[in-house]
This record gives structure tokens, sequence and C-alpha cells, in this order.
């Protein structure tokens, strides 16, 4: 493969040195609102995962001075080490968001490198998500162009992991006010770190690459700014990034429309923290529930006709522990209805996935091939004891491209991992806040709020 | 490319967990400790590069308890940071060890790595340097089997930045007394952060690269032993490093003769701070002049037959900076000849690249090329103002794998990078602990003494 000299990481790295949150179409500047939204309840939705507190434990004999916060932790500890933290955080139920097309989680790196920097110097809501949206734009366009056709590149890849960094880097790089020149060398630094391979699926390493990515793209911007130097042609120089990590890059992808066209648009957010196959099921039998007042005890069986995705994946009739509960429809089956939630707190191994009640709800639960079913699809019939049958078909899963969550939406989701963290009152304040943020003079108060 | 699903990564783990310093045949000993004198000269020769000022003075801010030394810059930082800084400045030179086959530089990350945690808690001189010598071994190993016939794979990747990072854990493992589930995490853990291509040639990201495995090596180890958890197949797994690293790795290279066979002993220095191809003409210059007690003031014209190598690369007689006389013939024939040395000093680009002497020595310094002339190879002719005519003919070059540098070359080099740091008495001082090193209780002395 053959990168034609066409200076892109200069064109990347001259966008994201002038755009100004002015020059952002509202559509973009709502749509890296409802993004940061999400990752934020995300991060406070992981950040009591015990992958959370080996690394934060292991390495903070390490870590400097506390000026920020670990999000959800209750502690700070120096910027790099906050950046890492909170985006294995956010990261680590697989719960953060999705750009439609490339497979790329955007916003955790981008997010948790910005924050880590908001609380160094006063910035303002503007600012901040002008460069949160330049960050998740180039990540978005980067992944895209590596692989997504007519670009031809390798799955094995984690699409975060190496692509991360970027989105840090011109994140924090915005922040810091960096001009072409040093936000060019901040790119090339990000990119000659970029890391992550996908054998690490199932393992704590899977979050944190998109972390260590986080932690790089931060780095880079401030070592660019104290004068280190990269290559000027990281992207497309002999023996650079594209020609590593693509087959074939799609450049137009990558900087076609700069500033026209917009990524972010394309990002997605899930409402359970599931196997995404399993997604319109749970919208299925949670609408069944309330539409007809539904007593689980009252329930007889419950038969799915599901996606080839869905059977492929998720046929699993008993799980053991989160893992493994994280892709059984049966158990996400049975937690809609019982509770009529689809929570991270409802795949604890403990709580839930050895919950009697549930255990035995996973027994009248059948699943059956639907070939033709789109994996965003699905059709539930519950019989109740008495013999009555309700059925409710859904085409398209909310959370979907087809069917965004709506911002309601996104607060529910939000609120379903931050009350057990921060309580009902400081999520309602801090859900506030967010949604406030270009009204910000000093977007630190939002990360110190998360605290 | 399918990788044989062969437990590599736990055959690897199982030997770096098991192997002591008994295990290790006296010439693995010797050289591990002759590459461990040289790596450790060299971080003193780099320790006060600009590059490494930058990097040091921007991160500093973000760095932790002051437990470890920073080599050669008179501070402490946290053990990551140590690790870093320590194997940037071990690196920026290039004047480093290299492998024979594979192109990889092996005992920066992992003496940067395991110098770091010495300073913890105090380890034998035999546990560090098994310690040391597993981690290059293993690094040299990987290397090889990315790239080196039968293996194919691209030269694109940067070998030590892709590399270093299991040898800096497996060192780090070593000291820690990790077990072979979690040395095989760690390993798994360093794999997943393995980073960096070619197309920094020339910035500072090129020493970025090492050093960063150094550091997420390091962090890969201490992650392990905290729980964290990895890919138990991160080399040979699905969408694994092999596949992304290799088009077709050699198996065998990695892990064939495990314990009988040991890359360690192809292991090679450099004598001078320059392109490797200009080092024979170097060796001739100085011997000419020591033979023939030459001035400087009496040579009329200095005729080199040069390899294609040497001519391609390094035909430039007028560089500006000290990047281009790092790769000059001309400049380093000048100084050999002037001050009968070839240390980092003399490519400093105010005290060498413009001294008015070398500079005017330059020109009477003519190449050209011998097609068939071998790249460790060269002839120099000198011709005095009398008429006198004086020939040497290197036929391999200090320092090559036909000439290795002795013991008293290596205090040489070591000396003639640690005096302007430490001074003459510190630093005979540190060489001779160095060497004596199978003997220290506390290795972490000799870290501190190099501080």
């Amino acid at each position: 493969m053959q990168v034609a000299d066409s200076a892109v990481t200069a064109q990347l790295a001259t966008y994201a040195a002038t755009a100004k949150y002015s020059d952002l179409p509202a559509p973009v500047r709502q749509e890296a609102l409802r993004s940061l939204f999400n990752i934020l309840g995300c991060t406070l939705g992981g950040a009591r995962h015990h992958g959370v507190d080996i690394a934060d434990t292991a390495l903070s004999p390490f870590t400097g001075q506390t000026q920020a916060t670990l999000i959800g932790r209750g502690r700070r500890a120096d910027p790099l080490h906050a950046a890492l933290i909170n985006c294995l955080s956010s990261s680590i139920y697989s719960f953060d968001d999705t750009h439609e097309q490339a497979v790329v989680h955007p916003s955790g790196p981008v997010a948790s490198a910005a924050l880590a920097l908001a609380e160094q110097k006063p910035v303002s809501g503007e600012a901040f998500l002008a460069a949160f949206a330049l960050g998740v734009e180039l990540e978005c366009r980067l992944c895209k162009a590596l692989t997504v056709p007519p670009a031809k590149g390798s799955m094995a890849w984690s699409g975060t992991g190496i692509t991360g960094g970027i989105g840090a880097a011109v994140a924090a790089g915005s922040l810091l006010g960096l001009d072409m020149a040093r936000m060019r060398t901040a790119i090339g630094i990000a990119l000659s770190q970029a890391a992550g391979f996908r054998a690490m699926h199932g393992s704590l390493c899977t979050p944190l690459m998109p972390a260590q990515a986080a932690q790089t793209g931060l780095r880079a911007a401030l070592l660019a700014q104290a004068g280190f130097t990269s290559s000027p042609v990281a992207l497309e120089g002999r023996y650079g990034y594209l020609t590593v990590f693509s087959e074939q890059p799609d450049l137009d992808a990558l900087t076609g429309g700069l500033g026209e066209r917009f990524e972010i648009l394309r990002n997605t957010y899930k409402p359970y923290p599931c196997g995404i196959v399993i997604h319109p099921i749970i919208d299925a039998c949670l609408e069944l529930r309330q539409t007809h007042s539904l007593d689980p005890d009252r329930i007889a069986s419950v038969a799915i006709k599901a996606s080839p995705g869905a059977m492929a994946l998720c046929n699993n009739r008993n799980p053991k522990d989160e893992m493994q509960a994280h892709v059984s429809l049966h158990h996400w089956t049975a937690v809609a209805f019982i509770r009529g939630t689809a929570r991270i707190q409802d795949m604890d191994t403990e709580t839930a996935v050895k919950d009697p009640a549930l255990m035995a709800f996973q027994d009248r639960v059948e699943a059956t091939l639907d070939p033709n079913r789109a994996a965003d699809a699905a059709e539930v019939t519950v019989t109740l004891t008495d013999g009555t049958n309700y059925t409710c078909r859904i085409e398209h899963g909310i959370g979907s491209a087809a069917r965004p969550m709506t911002n309601a939406e996104l607060e529910v989701k939000f609120a379903g991992m931050a009350i057990p963290v921060l309580g009902e009152e400081r999520t309602q304040a801090l859900m506030r806040q967010c949604w406030d943020l270009t009204n910000l003079s000093d977007v630190g108060n939002l990360a110190r709020a998360a605290g």
C-alpha cells in the first residue's frame, strides 16, 4: 500500500488547531453534548468495577499531585492517571458509545483526557465542547478510513485502541491552544503509541486499550506543547501509521469535507449494558411488561423469535457469572420481566446472576432462530398461566441508528448508573449541569461534581 | 496468517517465571553484564539531551513519589516515570545495543524497567542480572520471530517499540516473583500496548517508542501482580499479537530451545555514536593517527574507499547540525584525526559541527565508492604535506559481529559518556560497581550511584 503524500497529517492538524465552537453546526454541538452526557454516565457506572479498583490501587503509588478527579471514586490523582482510570471506568462494561459504521467507541478516550485537563485551569463549556467534538470527529474519521469500505483493513486491531489517541490528543491540544505545528506534533506522538488488538476480548485489557489511548493522547499534547518533536507526516509518511494499520485506507473518509461533514452525527448509544443483539428483545419485554401490567408470576412461558446474531452469540440459558450474563438473552429476558430494568447491577454475579427468581424464570424462556430477522429487530410472545398470549414486535431497537436514544432515555440510562454511586440528589444536579455545559465558565466543576 | 494454538504465550511465561541465575550458562551471564554495562553508559550519555529535558520537564508535574533515580539527571521520580525517562536517555543518541539479526535495541526498555523496580526493595545482583537476561532474551526472540527469515514481516514497525514491552514486563515480573499465570498476564498486557512505526525516524518519537515500551512493560507487571487480567493466548490467539505484527512468524525462533539457545549472545555494541556504516572508517582513522602520531596540520588529504552503504547514507561533506553530523563520514573523519575521539560531544552542533578546525578539515576528505566493500569494512589513505602516504584497511569494524567490542573498549565508551555527567571519580567507581554486579546485595545502589 502506498499513500500519496497529500499532507494528510497537516490537514487534520490545521483543522483541529483552528476550528472553534462557533464553527460547529447546531446538530454537531447537540450530538457532542449527548455523547459527553452518555460517557459521563458510563464513567460513573464503571467507577466501582473491580477491574478499575485493581488498576487504581496498583498504580496509585506512582501517581502525582491530586489535581484531577477520579470520577465516581471519591478521590483525586494526577491528570495522566485520571485520564487512564476514568477511561477505564467508561469502557469497562462496554456500555459506551459506538460509531454507526466504524467499530470505534469514540467518547471515552476524548472525554477522559479533556476532563482531566479541564481541572488544571478553567475552561469554558463552549471551548470544552468544541475540543471534545473535534477529538471525537477525528477519531471516528480515522477509524472509518482504516476499515470501512472502500477502505480495507484488518478486524484484528482494536479500533478504539488505535484511534483513541488521536481523539484524546486533539481534544487536549485544543484545550491547550496548540498551534498547527504543535497540534501536528501531538497527533504524531499519539499515533506513534497507537496500540491494541482484539485477542484481548473478555479480559480487562479490552478496556485498558482505550484507557491507554486516553493517557498517551493527553501526554502527546503535553509533550508537543513543551517542544517535543514528531514526524510531520505521521499518517501518510513512508512506514507511517496508515501503512501499518490499513491495507487500503480511504483518505476521503479521513480528510474529505472537514468542517462540513461530521461523523459525530453517526454516533450511537446503548440503552442496556449487554450484547447489542439482545437489545430489541429487551425492548419488547419491557414494552409487554408495561403495556399489560404483567406480574412475572403469571407468565408461563416466553417465546422469542431472534435474529441470527442473537442466536449465535447470546443463546445461553444459564449464565454462570457476569461475563456470561452479559451475553445471555435468557438472563436479560428474565431481568426485564421480573425487575422491569436492564442496568449494570442487573448482571452482578451475586445479586443478579445467582438470583433464584431470575434463574427460575430463565427456564421459561425459549429462543428460536428467525433467519430473516435484522440484528436490531425481535419478536417476543408471552403466554400467561391462564392461556392468554401477548406479542410485541420491535423493528428497530432503541439505540439503533434508525431509532436513536432520546435525551430522556439517556437520562434514564445515566441515572441508572450514577445513582448507586452519587445518590439521587447529586445525580440529578450533575445531569442538569451536564446538559447546561455550554453555560459553564469552568468545566472542571463538572468533573469535580462527579467525584 | 494463522498461528497454531501451541500455547506460545504460556511457554514463554513458564520459562520467564521459572528460570534462575543458576540456570544461565556463563557466557550468557557475561553477555548480560556487558549489555547492562553498555546501556548504563548510554543512559548517562543521553541524560542531558534536550529531548530528555523536554519530556522530563513536561511530565514531572504528573509524577509521583521520588522512589527511583533519573539516571544522570540529579533527581528522582516515581518508577514509571523513571522507566520512561531513563529509557529515553538510553536510546536518544542511537548509541545503544543491537541484536545481530533482528533490528531491535534490546537493553534499554529492559534495564530501565528493572532498575526502576530495583529501587523499590533490595534485589541481589544475581537475581537482577537473571531478570535482565530473561527480558532481553524474550525481546530478541520475539523480534526475530517477527521479521528474520524464514519469518516475513513489515520493516515499517519499530522493532524495539513493539517488542521492548515484553522484555520490560518479563524483567519486572521476574523481580516481582510473578508465578507463571501472572507472568503470562504481564506479557499479555504489555503486548496489548505494543506500538511504534518507523515514520518517526529523525524525530524525538524514535527514542520515545522504546521508552514507552519500558514504561508499559513495567506497568504490565505491576498490574498483573495486582490481579489484572489479559488473554492467556495474547501471542498466538485469533486476532492476537503475532497476527497483527507479522505476515508469517517464525515460532521456532520464539520458543525453540528456550534455556538452551540464547539470542543475547548475538547482542552487539557500537563504539561510536554515529551511523554504523561510518564505524570502520573511524577505526581506520584512529589507527592511522595513533600508529603514525599524525599531527592533523600535516595532513594534506584523506582518501576513503567506502562501502555502498556508507556512500549512500553518509556522503555529506558539510553537515549543518547534530542530526546531519550523525551521518556524515566527512565529519567523523575530521573528528577522528583532529580530536582522536568519536564521542557524543563530538557531534554537538555548537562545539563540534561548527568548530572551524573540523569544518576546514572536512574539505580535505574525499570518499569514493568501492562497490565490493562490506558494510563493516573500509580503507583510508592519508597523504601528508610532505607527500608521504599511509594506508589502513579495516576488514571488520570494532563492534561488528566478527569483531565484538572488548570490555576495555566498552569502558572507554562508558567513560566518554559518563565523565561529562558524573566526573572522573564517580564514573570509575560506577564502572567497577557495575562489573561487580553479581556481588551486590542491593542493585538499587547501582541506580542511585548513577543519579
